[in-house]
């Protein structure tokens, strides 16, 4: 993280139009089916670093879309047909081709890295090691510089994205869209809950003592997201990530129609399995050896591998 | 499917343009993640139905493809700016929001039946609930009959796919290739243990007396899968489902690279995860709540959700 002193110049630094100054960029990843591009750029003005993650939007399928689209202003080519089976290659109008575009500038390497393509491996994590490798290692990496999260918490920013807000310093949250979904697309529903409390950095700092920060969030956020979205909890799934990518406890809130990232069983935990985990134990997390997936090349992940 | 007698004309029927007697379209499902849609359209001649799959093209990260996306051809339209982070709106050229279109048509009942979503939703089963509801009605659905496992465990049939085998009765499995995964392709491993006991139906059964069981599994299943394919522990992901697709206990063992379906956190239980949950409370899974996410019209699911 940049420090806090020059926030809103920096975008405007691009010129008028931010892709305006792109000198190179080179494909960091690719994730094919998802239609996504992860790219490294460099911004002529200083050659200074930019990450940039291009992703297509999902189809307009409201009636006026769905008639535009299957309409004679979509230009066809065919590519196969065989009996009552035919392929195409479509162009429709511009407007169908948005993208949804994410901007990190400038850029550390830190931030080109997390979107780099990389071998992974399934890595334990006992409480041993998490004591003597992680936590070290999250300190020394200065991990634990959430600056964005408290800016939210302070009201500093997207104050007007606030969904929901329980503003008890012990037990309390703000509830809010999560940066990478579209609030205009209900079943992509992906908002986070941030806690008020510092200091609660991951699933391993939790105790019986967080039991009602945990049950306010479960309850709570999901009748925030009903009561705005109109969306039950039995389309919802909550849970929390480790490794989590930023050490201030935060759930999710995904909409179970939608195929999330960070949803398989080697990185989400559901909220209500942690309630119910540390009910029946209450040091189940200074316990436990955690299973998650790591980047090859991570030093963590080189530091857990060596102690297995 | 059609006869084969006119396989050509079909589409010449929808004139020069094979979208222009388009007249009406609704959506059979969508993969917003996948930037798909599945439509059922009719077609005006006739009123003959069409299925219809629509589908965003993977970007083009050629020089050129990412030279103009990154232009001031792209409009952009900033969402979000937030410290180094920012969001846009962006519409490229219309090339670079090509479709990968394939069309059946006619299409019968069964085309359309077979794109259309089925709803799921999150449902939570207590140990009362198994008991109460769900065991009966295993039983009376007859989900018992697992006599094709029987088969492979007696070497009736697929004896010549074996991996791997302990035969032990209390603690032995056999290890063999899921049906699902082509044996070529080592990035897509996908194994099962079958369990050689009888009548531990699922995760619900599990208790202390089976850890020497769960733990055979999970050590010689690597151990057999390192030395037929070469492949470290450390790229297998190894769990349970609940519910599972059959009630005869079995492990999966899939390769992490690989985004293998049914490995999400509403659904997959590490084996090692159950192992240590067992060790920490031997009546674990006849206390947790367990969470998967069900069809809404399955019996089981109505049932499970009226007693919520």
């Amino acid at each position: 993280m940049e420090s806090s002193t020059e926030p809103s110049c920096k975008v405007a630094k691009i010129d008028i139009h931010p892709f305006h100054g792109f000198k190179e960029a080179r494909v960091l990843n690719e994730l094919k089916d998802k239609k996504s591009v992860f790219l490294h750029a460099v911004v002529e003005p200083g050659n200074k670093d930019a990450v940039v993650i291009l992703e297509k939007k999902p189809f307009d399928t409201s009636e006026e879309g769905l008639a535009s689209l299957l309409s004679s202003e979509t230009e066809l080519q065919q590519v196969i047909s065989n009996d009552i089976y035919s392929t195409y290659s479509a162009t429709p109008k511009p407007r169908h081709g948005m993208l949804k575009t994410t901007m990190i500038y400038p850029a550390t390497q830190k931030h080109i890295d997390k979107y780099r393509k990389q071998e992974v491996v399934v890595v334990e994590e006992t409480y041993d090691d998490y004591k003597n490798i992680t936590l070290p290692y999250l300190e020394e990496e200065n991990k634990f510089s959430v600056q964005w999260v408290f800016n939210i918490l302070d009201k500093q920013t997207e104050s007007e994205r606030i969904v929901f807000e329980d503003d008890d310093l012990e037990t309390g949250f703000i509830l809010l869209p999560d940066m990478k979904w579209d609030v205009s697309d209900l079943n992509s529903l992906y908002l986070i809950a941030l806690i008020h409390k510092r200091g609660i950095k991951s699933l391993r700092d939790l105790t019986a003592e967080h039991l009602p920060l945990l049950r306010g969030i479960l309850s709570k956020g999901q009748k925030a997201i009903f009561d705005k979205y109109n969306i039950p909890k039995e389309k919802l799934r909550i849970y929390v990530h480790y490794q989590p990518s930023y050490y201030h406890l935060h759930v999710h809130f995904t909409h179970n129609d939608f195929d999330a990232p960070g949803t398989t069983v080697t990185r989400a935990h559901l909220l209500s399995d942690i309630i119910q985990n540390i009910e029946i134990a209450a040091n189940y997390y200074q316990t436990k050896t955690l299973t998650f997936v790591g980047r090859k090349e991570d030093k963590l992940t080189i530091a857990l591998q060596k102690s297995n």
